[in-house]
C-alpha cells in the first residue's frame, strides 16, 4: 500500500496552557498528511481531482487516535501515513506520529468517496472509487 | 451606526503555553462577530445574502488590533461590534472586547464588497454595496 | 452518570472549501464540552481544580468519532455530553452532536488522571481519580 | 536588521467556504514566523529563552495586516519576516507573504518584553530588552 512521510515542527500556537499539543491540532496535521498522500499517490491535487473525476469529495466518516507521548512546542516529529485498505467506496489510512523514533500518536481514518445527493443537495452518498485511483493507492510507490 | 454585542467564554484550547489567549483566536472571534452583526442588521445569513445579491463576498482587506489586557481560560468577555463607516465599496467595523467592563482588545476591520473578476476568476474586484444594505448598516437598530 | 448539554452555532471559519465543518473543529467543540461538563459536575473550573487536587491534568489518551450528517455555517447544533464510565485512573465520555434532533456526529473519549513523572518531568503517569470526583461524575445531577 | 524567510504550503483546512484562506490563519502563520526569526537570531528557542533571561514573554500589543491577493489550498507562499525596529521595551516586525513573487499579505506587529506584575500576577508590565538580544536582533545575520 502507498505510504508518505513528512516532518512537522510543533508550533507555539499548537499547544495549550499545559504546554502540550492541544489534541485537535493532531487531527489538523493528519488531515493535511492525508491530503499530501493523495497528491503524491495520484499525481494531482484535490482541486485537480475534482475536475478530473465526477465526485464531490472524500469526507471523513470515522476517525480514531491514541495519544501515547505528549509533544510540545519545538518538537520535531515525523508523520508516516499509510493507506491500509481501499474498499469499493471507502478509503482507510493510518498515521503514525513519531517523536525521536517512538510512536507518540497513532491515528486511523476512514473516508468515503461521495457525490451529492440529487434529491438532498446538502447530503452526500457513497460512490465507487474510480479503478485508476484504487490502483494507485494500493501501489507501493508513485508511478 | 449599527451595533451588536455578544458574550464569549474563553476556552482552554484558545490559550497558549503562557496561559493567555493565542492572539489569532481573537481574530476568529471578531470574524464571527462581524458575521453575526451582518446577520442581525440584514435579517439574513451569509448564504442567503449570496442568493439575494449578485456578489462574491466581502473579504477583509485590512485589519488591526491592540491587545491591552490578557484574557485567559474561563474569562467571560463581551464583544461589542459597531459599523464605523460604510463607503461606496467598503465596510468598516470596530470590535471592543471587554473584560470586567474594561477594554481588553480593540479590533478594526475594513472589508470590500466584491465580485469575481471575469478575466481572472481567482481574483476579486470591488463592487458598490447595494443601497438597501448601506441603509441597514447605517441604521441604529434592526428593521 | 452525569450529562451536560450545550447549543453551538457553526461558524463560517469552522468550515472548509467544501462548505462543511472541517472535522478537527468537532474535536475542539468536544474538548470544550468536556471542560464544561467537568465544571458543572465538580462545581469548579479547571484552574481551581489544579489548586484543589494534587494532579497535573486529565489528558486525552484515546478518542474516536463518527461523522454521519455534515453540518454547515449557520447550523445550530446541540452537543450532549455524558460520562459513560469512571475507572480507577481513567474517565470516559460520549458526545452526541445533534442537528435537528438527528445524530450528526458521535464522539467518544478516554482521559487519564495524571501527575508528572518525577524522573521524567516531560512525561505524565496515571494516578487514581480522587473519590469525591468519582462520586460527582457518577451522580446524575450536580450537587 | 535581522530577516528570516520560510516557505508555507496553504492547507485545505486553512481555507473557508469561499475557498480562500480564512484570514486569522495568516496571523497563526505570522506568529510562527516571528518565533522562528527569534530562534534563528538568538540561537535558542522560546523555552530556552525563558530559562536564560528573567522575563515572562513578549506578547503582541498591536498588529495590523493588509490582504492584497487571496491565497488558496495548494498555493506555496513565501513569508519574509524582518525586524523593523527594536526599542527599549518593544520589538517590531514586518511580515511579507509573497505569492508568485507578488506581495499577497503584509503584516506588522509590535511586541513588548514583559515580566509579571508582582502585585497583579495576571497582568504583565514592560521591561527593558536585554542588550545582547537587542544586539542580535539589529544585526543583519545570525552570529
Amino acid at each position: 500500500m502507498f505510504t508518505n512521510r513528512r516532518t512537522v515542527r510543533i508550533e507555539w500556537g499548537d499547544c495549550d496552557p499545559a504546554g502540550i499539543v492541544f489534541y485537535p491540532r493532531y487531527f489538523e496535521m493528519f488531515d493535511h498528511s492525508s491530503v499530501l498522500l493523495l497528491e503524491v499517490a495520484l499525481g494531482c491535487n484535490k482541486l485537480e481531482l475534482y475536475k478530473t473525476y465526477d465526485f464531490d469529495g472524500y469526507p471523513m466518516v470515522e476517525t480514531r487516535a491514541r495519544f501515547l507521548i505528549p509533544t510540545r512546542y519545538c518538537d520535531e516529529v515525523v508523520i508516516e501515513t499509510t493507506v491500509t485498505e481501499v474498499r469499493r467506496t471507502s478509503l482507510h489510512m493510518r498515521h503514525a506520529l513519531l517523536k525521536d523514533g517512538a510512536l507518540a500518536v497513532e491515528g486511523f481514518e476512514s473516508r468515503v468517496w461521495v457525490v451529492r445527493d440529487k434529491h438532498r443537495p446538502d447530503r452526500f452518498r457513497p460512490q465507487p472509487i474510480p479503478a485508476e485511483i484504487v490502483k494507485r493507492l494500493t501501489a507501493t510507490a508513485p508511478p
